[in-house]
This record gives C-alpha cells, sequence and structure tokens, in this order.
C-alpha cells in the first residue's frame, strides 16, 4: 500500500502484466534442464514491474506507442531478474520475492548460469530492436545499456569492497555515489532515456538523468528501511538480512559515525566477523542501536528531500508534456517510491 | 611441448601478444577497488591466447588484415576470460594458470561481478566495431556472438544438470553434444566465423562450424586427459581437480559403462557425496580404475579421430586459401591441439 492514488496501483499492475506475458513468451521452450525453466523462476514471481512500466509510460508520455517500447520493456525486466539472481549469489541472500533464492534451491553454479542466460535474452531483445525501431535508436538503446550496466557493475563493485574491507569511515555522500551507481542508473534513469530514445531518438534530454538519480536515492533509502522495519508477508524479503550481511545503508553509515566507545568497538567487531558468525542477538542489538541514534529517523528524513527533489525534477521533465495517462503515471511514480510499505 | 612446428609456436606467441595487449590498454583505468584492476588478473597470467590468434589468422587467411579484427579478438579474449571466472565458481576450481582463482582469492560476490565486468568490456569491443567494420558486418558478429553464448550457456547447463543430478548413464554421444556447445563454439566455430565474417562479409561458410566443432571436441578431450595425467608445473591448473569435481569426462563416462557390482556402487555413492566429502584416496581408486578399463586410452584415441576429421574438414575450408602464414598455422593448430602436453 502507499499514498499513490488507485489509478497508479492499476496502471502499474497493467504495465506489469503486459510486461511479464511478453517476456514468459520470449523464453526459448526446450533446452537442457535448470536453465530456460529457471530464467522463467524469479520473472513468475510477480515483482512490482516498476522499471520497464517507467520505460513504457515515458514512451507514451513522449508521444511513443508502448507497443514500440515493448521490446525494449521486456529487455530492462530481464536484466533486472538477471541482476538479482547474481544479486542474491553475491550477497548470499536466502529469500526473493516469497520463495527461496535460485542458488539455495538449486546451486551456485546453476543460479550464476541462469542469470547469464537471463541477460542474454535481454540483449537478443536488444538485437530484436533494429528491426523495429530502425538501426539508429536501436544502436543509442545498446549505448545506453552498455552505459547503464557500466554504472551498476561499479556500484557494485563499490558496496561489495566496503564489505570486503570492512569500511566503517563511510559518509552520506558516499552511500549517495553507490547509490547512483547501482540502483538509480538501472532502476530509473535507463528506462526513462530508454523510453524517451524510442519516442524521440538518440541522446535524450539530461533532466531524464537527474530526475532518475533523485527517484532512485528515494527508492533506495526505503528500501533499506523497509528491509528492516516492514514485515516479510507483505515485503516478502528476508526481514533484516541487510543486518546480517553487514549492508552499508544510510542507516549503518549513521550508527558508525554517531557511536562510540564500546559500542563502536562491538560493532566493528561484529562487522568484521563472518556472516555465518552473526547471530540474531547482534542483530537485533544493531537494530536497537540504529533506532537509539535516530539512524532510521535520518534515512526517512532523506529518502523524503531526495523524493521532493525528484518532484521538482519530475515537473521540469514532464513540464512540455500535455496531460494524460502515462504522464500522471509518473507523476504518482514519485509518490508512490516514498510513501509504500512493500 | 607439442608436434607442431616452432613457427607455431612462435606465430602463436606473436597472436597472443598483440592481443593481450590491446586487451590491457582497454581495460579502464582507476574506478571502484575489485573491478577493472582484477578484470586484468587472468589475462595477465599468460594463457594460450589460442581463440584470439584463430580468429585473427583466419581474418589473415582469407584476405582480411590483422587490424581490422584486433577488436574482435580481444573481445574473444575478454568473453574467455570472463567465462573462466564465472566457471571457476561454478566448478568451485581453485587453481587457474598457476595461481589462486578470483573467487578464492577474493571472494565469490566479487568474482561474479568481474566476470560480468569483463563480458561488459567484450560487448563494448563489439559496439567499437561499428566504427571499423561498417553497420553490417558489426551486426553479423553481434548476431554470431549471440547465437555462440547461446550454446556456451547451454552447454555449461548440461554439464552441471549431471551434476546436479548425479547423471550416471550417459553415452559417448550425450558428451560429444556437451562439448559441441560448451567448448567448440566458444573456442573454435566462433572466433573463425567471427574471423571469415570480418574479411568477407556476414554468413560465412557451414564448413568453419564443421572444421571448429571437431577441433572443439578433440581439444577438449585433451584437456580432459591433461587434467588427469599432467604436471602441475606444466599445466598450471589443479591436477586430477575433474576427478574430485566428478566432471562427466569421456573417461569418466567410460568407467561408468564399463564396471559393475561393487565397483559401480563405490563410484556412484562417490559421485553422489558432496564434493568436500570427497577424499584424495577416493580420487586415486577412481584414477586407477580408468586406467584399468582402459578409459584413458579410449579417450585419447577419441582425440585423435576427432583430430582426423578437423584435419580433413581444415582441408576443405582452406581448400581455396593460398599458401601463407596464415593458412599454415590454422593448419598446424589442429597438430598442436593433440600433441600439446600442456
Amino acid at each position: 500500500m502507499s499514498d499513490a492514488p488507485a489509478t497508479f496501483t492499476r496502471d502499474l499492475a497493467r504495465y506489469r502484466d503486459l510486461t511479464t506475458s511478453a517476456l514468459l513468451d520470449g523464453i526459448p521452450a526446450g533446452g537442457p534442464p535448470y536453465l530456460y525453466d529457471l530464467v522463467a523462476s524469479y520473472p513468475s514471481r510477480h515483482g512490482k514491474g516498476l522499471r520497464a512500466a517507467l520505460c513504457l509510460a515515458t514512451c507514451e508520455a513522449f508521444g511513443g506507442t508502448r507497443a514500440r517500447a515493448l521490446n525494449s520493456a521486456v529487455a530492462i525486466e530481464l536484466l533486472h531478474n538477471g541482476f538479482l539472481v547474481h544479486d542474491d549469489v553475491q550477497d548470499a541472500s536466502e529469500a526473493r520475492r516469497g520463495g527461496p533464492t535460485l542458488h539455495r534451491s538449486h546451486s551456485v553454479g546453476i543460479a550464476v548460469n541462469v542469470g547469464n542466460a537471463t541477460n542474454l535474452l535481454a540483449l537478443r531483445r536488444l538485437v530484436d530492436n533494429r528491426a523495429t525501431l530502425g538501426p539508429e535508436r536501436a544502436a543509442a538503446i545498446v549505448d545506453e545499456t552498455d552505459r547503464m550496466m557500466r554504472h551498476t557493475l561499479e556500484g557494485q563493485a563499490l558496496e561489495l569492497a566496503w564489505i570486503a574491507d570492512n569500511a566503517c569511515d563511510l559518509d552520506d555522500g558516499d552511500y549517495l555515489r553507490m547509490c547512483l551507481k547501482k540502483t538509480s542508473w538501472y532502476s530509473f534513469v535507463y528506462p526513462m532515456r530508454v523510453g524517451a530514445t524510442i519516442a524521440m531518438g538518440p541522446r535524450p534530454a539530461d533532466a531524464f538523468t537527474r530526475f532518475g538519480w533523485y527517484l532512485g536515492a528515494a527508492f533506495q533509502i526505503q528500501d533499506d528501511v523497509l528491509n528492516l522495519t516492514g514485515h516479510y508477508d507483505r515485503y516478502r524479503k528476508e526481514i533484516g538480512g541487510d543486518l546480517f550481511e553487514g549492508k552499508r545503508t544510510l542507516m549503518l553509515i549513521r550508527v558508525l559515525r554517531a557511536c562510540s566507545g564500546p559500542e563502536r568497538r562491538r560493532l566493528k567487531a561484529y562487522l568484521a566477523a563472518p556472516r555465518t558468525a552473526r547471530t540474531e542477538t547482534d542483530a537485533r542489538w544493531l537494530l536497537a542501536l540504529m533506532e537509539r541514534h535516530g539512524a532510521i529517523a535520518h534515512a526517512k528524513a532523506a529518502a523524503r528531500q531526495l523524493a521532493g527533489a525528484a518532484m521538482f525534477e519530475a515537473a521540469r521533465t514532464l513540464g512540455p508534456v500535455p496531460d494524460g495517462p502515462a504522464r500522471r503515471f509518473i507523476h504518482d511514480l514519485v509518490r508512490y517510491v516514498v510513501t509504500r510499505d512493500a
């Protein structure tokens, strides 16, 4: 649930169902076991489909049709799912969208392969764009994809490095830079730039990048807050998994800066220990520490501020666009992002 | 060492050095730690560079220049290294080219990310082909890449499924089908088809596919034999790692068909156990069993036969090509593949 209007929820579901059917229809039948059958696994578990919806709505708002953007929307959703499969391996996560993660239900080897196959099917969709969008726009979308993947891998590398090196002296700026690369670009900047490219041609305005960047940061912070405070049956991820993982969220970074003496020593030792050595007692203590130091309130306030900035950029980006359902959808998405509780 | 002439070894080293320099020069400087720095790790450990050499030589033999093929040769070598990084994670291998595997020196999470970054840098090289080869040949090479990656992932899936399901009733045909997909296509068929596309235009003759397929099967079987019988300081992989891994080689498939009663029961139990539960005593017993049932001699004979078939296809493929160093290099490659001892 969120404060976004009912039309938003309805439109989001429509965009999602359109993309999911096209995605599942395009997965090759047959082939060896544990490959294409498992490519369908995460997409069948009903994610929100935000990224594909944003691409379709942007294309429509700027004068294109959703039919022309569908191929790219499917590619976006595939890349997202391929990224999740690998990300779950990388973070040793246990649950995803109400089911076990793929490396847990099968094996790390199979999960790595399925993630690669998911990415390959996305690449093929981008190749198919040549026929439907012509060579110039198809090539521009490949270039956007290359750029997005570079940002995503660099963001992922930053986060993995923080854990590998047990980074304990980060600040909010470090977090926001990581977030721009790891979340904003592939979840918001890229879908909008692709939708705009399909509607209007290569090299869309920088306003899309700024809008997506603020929106993505607000989204990721809200996601991290929900990981700590949400309820499993709504949110359907591991609750508090971030605590066990030692993930450098805005909350953890705040606590590391705020606490001192024995608290800080205990926290650093907790973060230095291997994940399997961290107990539930430790994780509860860390959560209480975050509450005591106002870290969760700080993160919520930051998400609201970033959503405000996104709202401002949205008004600019959508300025020249006549009113209509797609424009309203993008506008409402900002409200949805920070008021959702799942 | 191998029976191939000294000119072959010299030319292989030249092709390799050319590709390796271009590859390393193209890795982005800077960026977050544990990303581009580690992309350089496996390529710096001096592989043989066979795949890139085959692409360059094919382009030259059919009237192109190596300068026009260099970008694609680098992409081929990057895709090979990205594949090795992921393959080592998938097989839980310990050593690669004389050093620890990347997931062992760092972490599974970092290795998955570095493999993805390596693949992305390859993709970018293929995008760069637009400027140097024109849109038609560049698009044809992307299509060849898509097809190759599909085969590779399906071959990898087959092999992972055999281990996951503890397949004990395979035959030589199953092995050869897996090998076509997992090894032949990306190591031999693809480099030749790309080299031929650069020299002559899209859709090269099927003869390249047949030639590469036999050559790849001979290569892989020889590789599996060397894993069992080679010496670490020459071969620089884990000796006998395949035994611990339960890898379905032609030798293991042969032994599974040849042995019966208590031997077969012990072998199936060994293969059903997790890798970590397999002892060196078990592995030595399995090696002795392979020798007793003539499985290694059978594999060596199969490799020689396949090399013979490759030789026949090479003569056909290279038939219209005038004599010259690149033609001779491709010809000698066949001899190299089955007589190498490292």
